[in-house]
């Protein structure tokens, strides 16, 4: 637990949340600033500030992602859905507590756009992967 | 192992991939068509379709993810890292077998744009929430 973070607030209850699911290892809520029907945060109880921060033995606070992405599809009556999570204010994360957004979709809704995609290089390609093995 | 799906092709070797990390539950490669410089795919080896059917017990694939993306942050110099999972065709899902985009990000540079936040109203959320724990 971190003081001054709202997600441990919201674990110990000291602020309410709109909870869908909890157990001992997770609470899952409605965002209270969704971008589409139903969009909610799956959080482990126990801090991390990141997901690098998170060891392997306690990945399966996951456990629950799948039944619960699931269930949040039948519930909203969605075509799919989308889970994203963001590591860094570069990379969108405000709340530093690991979160998993997930965000029901529906065709053609428009939700999240990618940029255009481009080709993989393969001088680019052996750059990155001999560094990554360094 | 499913015919005709390309990530088991992949991860039996029966098609390239510019390969960053494997182990006997996962392959993590480049992928082709990258939105960021080292945008990268994190699959299990067994084939899901989607993330809805992977049981409890299995999620432990996922035990790498957290270094993984970690690594690919340093590979790159990224600022932030991205983890994005599509699950059916509505939500941007293209190939059937459960993946993990890992996407390398930079402050401004706005490569994925989400629609401007509504703001959730109590009774959507009571309605949402009665629906789940049906």
């Amino acid at each position: 637990m971190t003081d001054n973070c709202i997600f441990c607030m919201i674990v110990k209850g000291e602020i309410p949340s709109y909870t869908l699911y909890e157990d001992e290892d997770v609470k899952v809520f409605l965002d209270i600033n969704p971008i589409s029907k139903g969009h909610s945060l799956f959080i482990p109880k126990k801090h991390y500030k990141t997901l690098f921060s998170v060891p392997e033995e306690d990945i399966v606070f996951l456990k629950k992602l799948p039944m619960v992405a699931k269930k949040l599809k039948e519930t909203t009556e969605a075509e799919g859905v989308n889970i994203v999570q963001s590591n860094e204010r570069a990379a969108g994360q405000v709340i530093f507590h690991v979160h998993f957004h997930l965000i029901p979709r529906w065709s053609n809704d428009g939700i999240i756009k990618f940029p255009e995609q481009g080709k993989l290089e393969q001088k680019t390609a052996e750059e990155i992967i001999k560094k990554f093995k360094n």
